[in-house]
């Protein structure tokens, strides 16, 4: 458990709606005009979380000058759970396994969209590998809308294993990469599956890609082949959800 | 015409492929041991853009800190479209138009990956209101990888004029709302159409809305039926893609 900054309405919000215990503590900007932060500062009241008024200053010092719009808490974040938790959550989830792999996604308002993704396509987990990955940031946790904290994120030290790992439990592994004659959309996603992507700059690994049981590219139309790892991320999800209909 | 900063490999690299004429100042970090901003260098000699040499503090307080890879360039981007343009623009695509619609998109980075998306998926053009959008900002056009200045942006001042000459042109308009009995999948988006979406915050407007031919919205699973902007753009316009095959 690591003590975290939340920042801004939408990050607190969540943390007030879906794990109250672990907010540790609230401060709101002295005087504040905004009615949702009023709001979020009485509804706090109300689940037993005295909000502190400071003044904006004294909150522009504690989030280093991010947007807070009069609104930051102390929030104790749920550690990401590790390799050995992958059998379990493929056994939890049966057919409906649907896990997303990021393999070296660092920019975090991508991987902050990408957990708002996974959350919005219920995703069983995302994985993730320890030193390819940013960690879960404030930047990540707003970009999230507060995902960050409810979609399990399994951090893994070697991620070769890890993939090994869900296909021993029946996960087939279906990778994005634009160099792929196969289309998505030509691949069945109904079982339980891992969509599997590289980060911003280089894509997979070459062990990642090898691991992959599928490698498949989003067809385009321009003359730049490349989309944004989080719209990827969405498209491929959202392709499945479509297929399990 | 407007003078603009591009910061970054991404942005001047794709400047330099795709309008090198209007790239107007060069400057790479003396003594760079980076190889893709040496390279780069080297190609823009070939195309007789000679770089300046600059120190990281100077390239530093020209971005104001940003992450600049030791390239900067002053780039004169073209400017946006007019109303006017977008029966023109019609007329082109024929059966093939597919616009987007954004109103009131003001995070720069959901900006950016949008326009990314939409020159993958071969936009005909965006459409955004000029006092509910951000401009093209550094940050915009790094986070779209360049597509900011390669999509036709037609920038309006009255929004709801702008898609009653879209309609009056034959081109059907989808708007995305969550709150709408109709599947996004279950709409035939094989014609003319344009894909409307609104802001981060609080979508789209009434009369935008009420504007929209059908209004459609992306199945999910979650708790929480929130995709970021951007990523449901993506969503959005790879499916109609995906219907016209």
């Amino acid at each position: 458990m690591s003590t975290e900054l939340l920042i801004g309405i939408h990050a607190v919000e969540a943390a007030l709606n879906h794990d109250v215990a672990n907010l540790a503590e609230l401060y709101i900007e002295t005087g504040t005009q905004n009615p949702r932060v009023k709001e979020l500062g009485e509804r706090a009241r109300d689940l037993g979380v005295k909000p502190h008024a400071r003044d904006r200053a004294a909150l522009d010092r504690m989030t280093g000058g991010a947007r807070h719009q009069g609104v930051v808490a102390h929030y104790n974040a749920p550690p990401p759970l590790p390799e050995s938790a992958i059998a379990d959550l493929v056994e939890k989830a049966g057919r409906d396994a649907l896990f997303l792999v990021l393999d070296g996604v660092t920019d975090p308002h991508n991987f902050g969209a990408c957990l708002r993704s996974c959350e919005a396509a219920g995703v069983t987990a995302v994985v993730v590998p320890k030193d390819r990955a940013v960690g879960v940031t404030p930047t990540v946790r707003r970009a999230s809308a507060g995902a960050a904290d409810r979609v399990p994120i399994v951090a893994v030290t070697n991620l070769a294993r890890s993939l090994k790992v869900l296909k021993e439990a029946g996960v087939w592994l279906v990778g994005l990469a634009g160099d792929t004659p196969q289309s998505l959309y030509a691949v069945d996603l109904k079982g339980p599956i891992a969509v599997v992507l590289g980060g911003e700059g280089e894509g997979m690994r070459r062990l990642t890609r090898e691991s992959c049981d599928f490698l498949a590219h989003i067809p385009m139309r321009g003359d730049i082949e490349s989309l944004n790892v989080s719209v990827a991320t969405g498209i491929a999800l959202f392709e499945t959800l479509r297929q399990r209909g």
